[in-house]
């Protein structure tokens, strides 16, 4: 039994809702789908989500939410339109919103999950429709009736335990089920979702609760790309890679498939095969839990911007048992998380991501650490990149690290930041972001275009 | 003005005290002496710091100490008899030691500092009983009298900072000063000896104190080899290097000179050199606080053997705030000092001296990092080295990477670990213990043999 989750993009039209039925019904192991809420028909189009973002900033202000209303259901009446389907749907979807709207509002994050939470909700119910008009069993399912039950965190749910038993039952059910992502219900029976793209999410928990063979995400793309392709022109695809890889792509840049969504998959063994709605007879990539490496040491290579790095230098540093504690303590105390640590004898640079701090906060930071940790000296790097060159089995290849230095050095990139040797899947390389991009084509020059004499 | 620190070697026997007497009256700001105890004058020797080991041992078990009294002593008569100085010399040795083994002995650790000082004590005043004879104007000074007052850590004893006020007075005192290393009072007026190699602590505390122009440590090499000359055969000479670089090059395994001993002399920006008593010609090798970088990237390789990596892995570590405080904090439960911890994505590794933990302990510390921080793996890997390459100005050089991570493949060494990017001046490799003479050697080929054609 295969799980198959379509995003926005593959429900954006009625067009795009036939490739859906068709792709559906070509295998009878896709049993579930799980679908997002219609997404962009074009780059100028607007999400329902973020349409219905604004429906209930509306209602918050007290202003009259008819015109957001109406363009939310303008959407979904397009769609039905084009598939031919009963009016009633529409109808339906429209007296969702109303009840919706009218809901409480005393905890404003709430009632913003109750909105956002209607986009996959009454898509699911229009897929069932159209399924069913098209001589198909096929079901809409409540996710308070079929049991996910959440955590009460809006815009953050976390599914409880207790749900993967609870789901577990949907596999006694009959036809093809059409299970709305992005949300589940909390003990007290409120709705809240789960974080942004949480549709992956969703696919991901009921293929682990009900032991599918297969999980397979529909996207734009044909593959996983071995590089950006917005750096390096027409990259390598990837046909499989493994789940520790793809977390490790995924960290720096690679935004195809939300990282968190794969941790249900994960923990229970089940593939994930992302595949093109637009093209569904390309092979797409297999996420796999482990690979045959064929193919080389990397994999792939991914970068992200916008790092900082906080320099702590201390004579006899090294000897002072606790002062790594203390320092990850002060950035605690804030709330920062922090990427990396490398460390010399008697320093040590902390890594994090720069968005987290105001200028206020880092001289705060700064401050504790000169006074609390009487540290000699504490200075700040801006504008960091980091790289991540990433591939099973690059841990027993004598040279790789070699090659990647080598490359980098051809193309006159200093680096800044070596962090090698703990995960056996990666080697990570920080640089100025100018120098960025130079470094990525650098490196995929090197492990991924053959060398022609 | 210059502090002159003769080591062990340098003042074993007569003969090399001579030496020390040309050195001291060849330049008239060499004006404070710093003496360690007679040392060895052969390989199979025993210095006289151990003799008083064994000395004060054998009083604590309640043995007869006479026979190691008479060892001790018989090693100043041989030195004063070789010098033709006065019996009372020997004398007042004899009866300095007797005064010492029938003092309390409710405290072992402090007793054992109490013998072991003598060593040095009475070598000062045998020393400036020498230059005496010689008619030159010299004292020998009680660090009690000149005011270095130290913390009550036997063994590990700390210049506390009125030290220093107190000790600029001695400039004002005529003649050639014979200090005595390795120990001071405490500010009850008993005696605590500094970690072992403690003389050198006690030059550096003296240049500080008197504002030294220089720091001479006379010893019996040239001069600080690039390499460890046990692996590299004639290895080059360093004619200058600076604080960071001596200190990140001691850390790993060059016992030239005792790192701490730099502190006081660092942090007054006082230089030191480090000459031979039996080659005072050779320039030897100068510290300084920074230096003209004219030899290439590196000035030095050094390496430790001992160290083991704990592994933790835990899917989506990365998002965790305080995991890395937590996990550093179980180490400090066990006073465990860590090296580095370099880190992927979801896992981290912690480096530290094997020879910190027992199996009992290793177990405990696994067991809590698995229960209390619920990891999803936890490994460890036994017998890695460390491996620094040192240099100033290392940093700014593209390529230093390339070259270093090529030497170490051509030569079959797999890459454990790399730690770069926080300390400016080294780049550190972690390899199995087994590779580690394969890939230092390596490394001093690519940057110290220049190429042939």
């Amino acid at each position: 039994m295969k799980v198959v989750k379509f995003g926005g993009s593959s429900l954006a039209s009625g067009r795009q809702l036939e490739k859906v039925f068709k792709i559906v019904t070509a295998d009878r192991e896709r049993k579930v789908v799980v679908v997002s809420a219609p997404g962009k028909r074009n780059p100028e189009d607007i999400k329902v989500t973020d349409l219905l973002i604004e429906c209930a900033e509306s209602c918050l202000q007290n202003l009259d939410p008819q015109e957001k209303i109406a363009a939310v259901v303008e959407r979904y009446a397009s769609i039905v339109q084009e598939l031919n389907l009963s009016d009633r749907v529409i109808e339906e979807i429209h007296d969702d919103l109303l009840t919706r709207i009218s809901s409480d509002k005393s905890n404003p994050d709430r009632f913003l999950d109750l909105l956002k939470a209607s986009g996959e909700d009454n898509n699911a119910k229009l897929v069932a429709a159209y399924f069913q008009s098209q001589g198909i069993e096929a079901h809409y399912v409540d996710p308070k009736e079929a049991g996910l039950i959440v955590s009460d965190e809006p815009g953050n749910a976390q599914a409880l335990p207790e749900s993967y038993e609870r789901l577990y039952a949907l596999n006694e059910r009959s036809g093809i089920l059409v299970f709305p992502g992005f949300f589940g219900y909390s003990v007290n029976g409120e709705v809240f979702t789960f974080s942004r793209s949480g549709s992956d999410i969703t696919g991901s928990i009921l293929a682990n609760a009900l032991k599918a063979d297969l999980y397979e995400n529909f996207t734009d793309v044909d593959a996983v790309y071995s590089v950006n392709p917005s750096i390096v022109r027409n990259p390598k695809e990837i046909k499989e890679l493994t789940y520790r890889e793809m977390r490790e792509l995924s960290y720096a840049g690679f935004t195809v498939l939300h990282d968190e969504a794969l941790v249900p998959a994960f923990r229970a063994g089940i593939p994930v095969n992302i595949k093109n709605t637009n093209n569904p007879s390309a092979k797409g990539t297999l996420i796999v839990n482990q690979r045959d490496n064929t193919n080389g040491p990397v994999i792939g290579i991914a970068s992200d911007k916008g790092f900082c790095s906080i320099y702590v230098s201390k004579y006899l540093m090294n000897r002072e048992i606790g002062f790594g504690r203390k320092l990850l303590g002060v950035l605690e105390d804030y709330g920062l998380s922090y990427e990396h640590t490398p460390s010399g004898i008697d320093d040590v640079s902390v890594i994090l991501r720069e968005n987290q701090l105001d200028e206020k906060t880092m001289d705060e930071v700064i401050n504790r650490i000169k006074t609390e940790l009487h540290a000699d000296e504490v200075k700040v790097a801006h504008s960091l990149a980091l790289i991540m060159v990433v591939g099973e089995g690059m841990r027993q290849n004598v040279g790789t690290m070699a090659r990647a230095s080598k490359a980098l050095a051809k193309a006159k990139v200093n680096i800044e930041m070596i962090n090698q040797g703990s995960s056996e899947v990666s080697m990570m390389f920080g640089v100025h972001e100018v120098d960025e991009k130079r470094a990525v084509q650098a490196l995929y020059e090197e492990f991924f275009i053959p060398v022609t004499v």
